[in-house]
Formats: C-alpha cells, sequence, structure tokens
C-alpha cells in the first residue's frame, strides 16, 4: 500500500462472531423435539447432522425473517474485537448476499452487539474479495484467492481440514493477534 | 495473486449505474414543486444545490424505505456490464451501509435490473476496501487507498476535480475497457 495504515483483519459472521450451530441446535428442540448433539456434528455441516426428513428444512430455515436476528454472540468475542480494533482496522466481512433476508437481521445484530463498529467497517458480499492482510473465517472457500494470514475458526463442519492456521476460540485469537 | 483469474472491476451503484441525481430533481420536483437544474449542479453535491430551507431535506430522504428502489438505470449500463462480464469478473459495490434501509431496496433493484449479476458478486459496504483491479467509481474517496486503475464516472459534484481518469458514460466506459 501506499498510504500507511494500520493492518486490515476482515472477521466473519455465521460461526465466528455468532453462534449460529448453537441456534440450529435450540430451533430443532423447539420446533421439531429433535436434539442435535453438538458432539456428533464432527466434520459435517448442519444438514448432514439432521435425520433425513429434516435435512432439507435448513435453506426455509436460513431465509426466514428474524433467523440472523436472535442468535448469541460467541463467548469473548466482543471483548477481543475491541482490543484488535486498537491495533487493527477491523471489518466485519459477512457473506450475507447469499440469505436475501438476512440483511436487515444482521445489521441490527451488529448494532445490538457490536455497536462500537462503525457502519464503513461492515461488509455484506457473496465472494470475499477484500483487500486485507488477515481473515479470521470459518470457510476455507473464502480463502481461495487470498494472500494475506488466514485463521480457520474452528467449526464442525470444519474440523477435519488440514493444513490451515487455526483459532479454537475467541481466547486463542487474542493470543495470536494480541500477543498477550 | 497465486491463481490465474479474470481481471475484476467493482463498479459503484449511486450516479454510477442508477441515476440518483435524476431521482432527487424528481423528488424535489413532486414534493417541494422545485426544480433543480441539472446544469446549476457544477461541482455541487445535491444539498447544496437546493435552497437553504431544503437541504436539511435530503438525508431524511435518503433514509425513507423505498428511496433506492425505483431509480432509473443509467443509460447503457445493463448491456455495457453485461459486455464487461465476458472479460472481466464484474462485481457490485456500494457504499450502501451509510443508509441502514437501503440494503433491501438496492438488492430488489439490482435483482430487477441487473438480473445476470449473481448474489455472489454484491457487496454492501462502508469502505471499498477491495481485491479489484478496476474501480469504476463518482467517489474519490473510494480511490484512496485503492492502488488498481481508478475510473471516475464524471457526475455534477465531481466534474471540478482534476487529476483522474474519467470516464463520462457507459459508452466511454465500453471505449476504454472493451476496446471497441
Amino acid at each position: 500500500m501506499s498510504i500507511t495504515r494500520k493492518p486490515r483483519i476482515a472477521i466473519d459472521m455465521d460461526e465466528v462472531l455468532a453462534d449460529t450451530i448453537d441456534k440450529f441446535i435450540e430451533l430443532y428442540k423447539q420446533r421439531h423435539s429433535h436434539e442435535v448433539i453438538l458432539a456428533d456434528m464432527h466434520g459435517m455441516e448442519i444438514g448432514q447432522a439432521l435425520p433425513p426428513h429434516l435435512s432439507s428444512t435448513v435453506r426455509p430455515y436460513v431465509n426466514e425473517r428474524g433467523f440472523f436476528r436472535d442468535i448469541k454472540v460467541m463467548p469473548g468475542s466482543q471483548e477481543v474485537v475491541k482490543a484488535l480494533m486498537e491495533r487493527y482496522d477491523v471489518y466485519i466481512a459477512s457473506a450475507a448476499m447469499e440469505f436475501k433476508y438476512s440483511l436487515e437481521d444482521k445489521q441490527a445484530w451488529l448494532e445490538e452487539h457490536f455497536p462500537f463498529i462503525s457502519w464503513t467497517n461492515i461488509i455484506f458480499c457473496g465472494h470475499k474479495i477484500l483487500d486485507v492482510d488477515i481473515m479470521i473465517d470459518d470457510r476455507i472457500k473464502n480463502f481461495v484467492t487470498f494472500n494475506g494470514r488466514k485463521l480457520l475458526y474452528t467449526s464442525p463442519h470444519n474440523v477435519l481440514i488440514d493444513g490451515f492456521e487455526r483459532v479454537n476460540n475467541w481466547q486463542d485469537v487474542a493470543d495470536k493477534l494480541l500477543n498477550r
């Protein structure tokens, strides 16, 4: 870069800042009295962890207005993101465009839980073609054309994937990026 | 890039794909019987081109749901964008995050007028920190940390700015990027 600037980080939302798996588990418990066991999801997407008669319900649920509005915040993420902002330009980057009605939910969710993130630093996209130095994401597809430092945030669906620098939780992010 | 790919272009929406100035002119004609003369806007933002008692109305109008839904398409943009897609990876990048209620309007507008653009190639953001090769934009602030080729799309507010490669309309874009 020709202009001196703080290093930039792009942080994903689902399964990184937001505990989307927990939302699915709660939803199937409430609406279908079906218990998804987190420990059984090793290497699986939520649709694969459900019994066959429920697997096609995932997409309609995700496309409902409100689905992304009440997801729990990943433990420690607020404090660590706040601390990262002192040393980095922190962007929140979500592939929200895939789910038409998720945009307003995600905006409101960020406003509630991460009010210290300015609108200037929020990105809703499809492909993450971002000019940043570090990406924290649970989907390796988002790393494909990215040449910076990639931190794969552990999630059930990615635990069998090798060869990436990993963070298992927000304490790991702090340890790696804040040298504490 | 380590992976061979088509060059990427990021194209702005307001005053580039969408004739937002025309929308303002129509709106002030209809709601306030006030005629904004395009030729008088030389070097001005819409708020500066309005009489003092109307200048503070711009922001509330832009924050209304629906404002961005019925804007006219910039002449020639659909055909040229379609032609660009054969040679480039075309992304639409709008700083939509500034206007909370603009996101769904802009999604629907793109779906109606640019149905050939996939959701994967739409970006709603604040700062345009994009890893692209070419940017077409009417705001030079979006070029500040961008090292690729910048095409400044002429709009009343930017006509007094020197030193940028310019496109005055979509025919200019075609001439420069499609070698016709």
